[in-house]
């Protein structure tokens, strides 16, 4: 078997086999194969597409190239896992419910890139939350309370972070099927062996159009299926930011809020519902999706998985007392109002603009090494299908820069027509 | 413009601009452009292909990627080029009997690479022949004596080599568009206005069938429009070895032979006249394709040609009684007979697998960096159609060791039926 032969079967629209794609893989992790040898095989499998059976075996070559975690202890562990977006504090609010009715939640969250937010970054905003522990101890908190979130630390998946970086460099990010097997690998290596896919759809994810995100939710389920692992995919709204809040503090505040009963937006209603109802018959915790429903929104009311949240952030040595009273959180510097510029109806509030600008105020990074500002972001009061009157506060910018503040008061988030 | 747009635009199939193709050539040679982008954008171009104006504008880019010769003193320069075969000694032939009518025969010329051999490989052959001489002294001789052959000094078309070199690491060699913007852009840079191409056909060619050749004529000559230089096509047979003999010193001595008249073989005929007539009709030295090839068989008749080719080595510092006397070549140590394992007619003498023998024995180089035996290669007495029975001599092996002629002749080089 050789490289050259590899390329040149996809080259000309051929089948790889199994042992092509795990020497392809093997050989890449360990340089014998060149970053241009991929690149070149890469663009045939972007131009080219595979099969299901290729997918999977890409999958899981990926999967198994590094650690891959045993979570067989712990029972029936049920991930849950978002193709990103902007406000996506779902994690947050999801996990302790799911944690609440008993099912094991062990879950290993990344950190934001571009213009999306990631968990980990979220979580650190909460004074003393440690996300670097080992995977003893993660193992040991979801036996004691039932929950824990934690970084990647162990070495998941290498095969796939080095062809993530170098899709990134040569145009084939968009591709379905390496988008697939990447989130797929991940979450085989992370434990899991029942997975509920979010996958998010517009202008604020990497699916811009409903037709692809199906197309993507699809190949998910099959990879699922072919390799031993329920897997249940939910598509959902990624036009605008999901919540009131996008920024790391001000999300954490949100999801405790919702937790707490305060109040509860309709997107994030619909997507705890969506997921959790699935997570809960996987889980064999719900006889149906609509049972699941009520008993996620049940456990919420009750004060279960505000508790659950919590025991997590305890366990994991935060500060509780910032989610008893979240008004301890340090503020940016000013907080500015959003108005509206005519009278009318919101018909827009780009969540793509939103998350672009988020990481300009510096709540994201744009390189792995930049660090974050967790207090700056935004607020918003009026989303989507709002009627508002000319000068009304359509929500606040938090930020600690004056400078930024006027350049964002500049922008056009929202479309009101 | 950025690099990731343009491997995207020709990823969906896309038509590039001129500017955008001059970007990539221009970035990819500062080395702003890498080497795994070049091959994303490659392999891009191989399956989606490019129409005739990317191509021509690609060969150009590249053409003008270093120094470009300017023969523009000479007058109408007509140059001549193979794209590679097995004992192609083709152009110690015709540059000659090109010389010989008084058109200027500037020609730059490569060594060996893989299973072909290189017409620079073969004049050094000829002791003090010097093939490293500077530009000025390529024009001058071309002015003292009509014609001269170099070899490579210059730093001609390095987009071109650059790319050529990353092709043959990613299964990017056989694309037609490719391969037309490699020769062209060469040609281009070696100054010819007039360009006449063998492009050869068979196992020991690029292009293995027909129709892939007529592809790969219509698209240079296309470029050779475009850009400005008339261009000629002629297609030729390569399945078999061209001639005789196949090794340097070897293919030294049959051009010699041939130009002094003492045999010529079928297909040699039928490519020089060819070539020839079609050079002849573009400096205006023949009027039609039938009075160029009769003109071309006169000036090897009447000695001219011979006579031009003594000019070239003397001129060119080698020493001339090894033209005039051949049998001064140093001999192989070994000169062993292929003998006819049967009866019947020779249906096939495979090319590919005499390029290959002949490079094992040591004519050739699997490197850039071997040295070559100039004394070994093949004889042949008999070729595809001869009639031979049993223990007849078809052909001999020349090798200077032993344990080579015994795997040689192991192989099966004639098929007979």
């Amino acid at each position: 078997m050789n490289i050259l032969e590899i390329i040149a079967k996809k080259r000309d629209g051929m089948e790889l086999s199994k042992d092509e794609i795990q020497y392809f893989i093997d050989e890449y992790i360990k340089d014998n194969v060149t970053d241009y040898q991929a690149a070149a095989l890469l663009m045939a499998i972007y131009i080219n597409g595979m099969n299901e059976r290729e997918t999977t075996d890409l999958t899981l070559a990926m999967a198994y190239s590094g650690d891959v975690l045993d979570l067989s202890s712990l029972g029936n562990v049920v991930d849950k896992h978002s193709t990103g977006g902007v406000g996506d504090k779902i994690t947050l609010i999801l996990m302790p419910i799911i944690a609440s009715f008993g099912i094991p939640s062990a879950k290993m969250s990344g950190r934001g890139l571009g213009f999306t937010g990631g968990t980990i970054d979220k979580l650190e905003s909460i004074p003393g939350y440690n996300t670097q522990i080992d995977v003893v101890s993660f193992i040991e908190n979801v036996k004691n309370v039932g929950i824990s979130i934690m970084g990647q630390t162990l070495n998941l998946a290498p095969a796939d972070k080095k062809l993530y970086a170098l899709r990134d460099t040569i145009s084939c990010t968009e591709s379905i099927h390496l988008i697939a097997s990447s989130i797929m690998s991940k979450k085989i290596a992370a434990g899991a062996n029942k997975i509920v896919l979010d996958v998010t759809c517009g202008s604020g994810a990497f699916m811009k159009n409903k037709q692809d995100a199906k197309k993507l939710a699809d190949i998910m389920i099959k990879i699922g299926k072919l390799s031993g692992r329920t897997t249940v995919c939910v598509i959902t709204d990624m036009n605008q930011p999901i919540g009131k809040s996008v920024g790391n503090t001000l999300e954490v505040i949100e999801a405790v809020d919702i937790l707490r009963g305060k109040y509860m937006p309709k997107d994030v209603e619909h997507i705890i519902t969506e997921l959790g109802a699935n997570m809960l018959v996987l889980a064999k915790k719900a006889v149906d999706i609509e049972d699941g429903k009520t008993k996620i929104l049940e456990n919420i009311r009750n004060g279960k998985a505000y508790e659950k949240l919590l025991q997590l952030v305890q366990n994991q040595g935060g500060d509780v007392s910032y989610i008893e009273d979240t008004d301890k959180f340090e503020k940016a510097k000013y907080i500015v109002e959003i108005k509206a510029k005519k009278s009318g109806v919101i018909t827009s509030l780009d969540a793509y603009k939103v998350g672009t600008l988020s990481n300009y105020l510096g709540a994201g990074r744009m390189k792995k090494t930049d660090s974050i500002n967790p207090r700056v972001g935004f607020v918003f009061e009026k989303k989507v299908g709002y009627a508002v009157s000319q000068d009304e506060v359509l929500g606040y910018i938090h930020a600690d820069d004056e400078e930024k503040v006027n350049y964002v008061l500049k922008q056009e988030l929202f479309e009101i027509k």
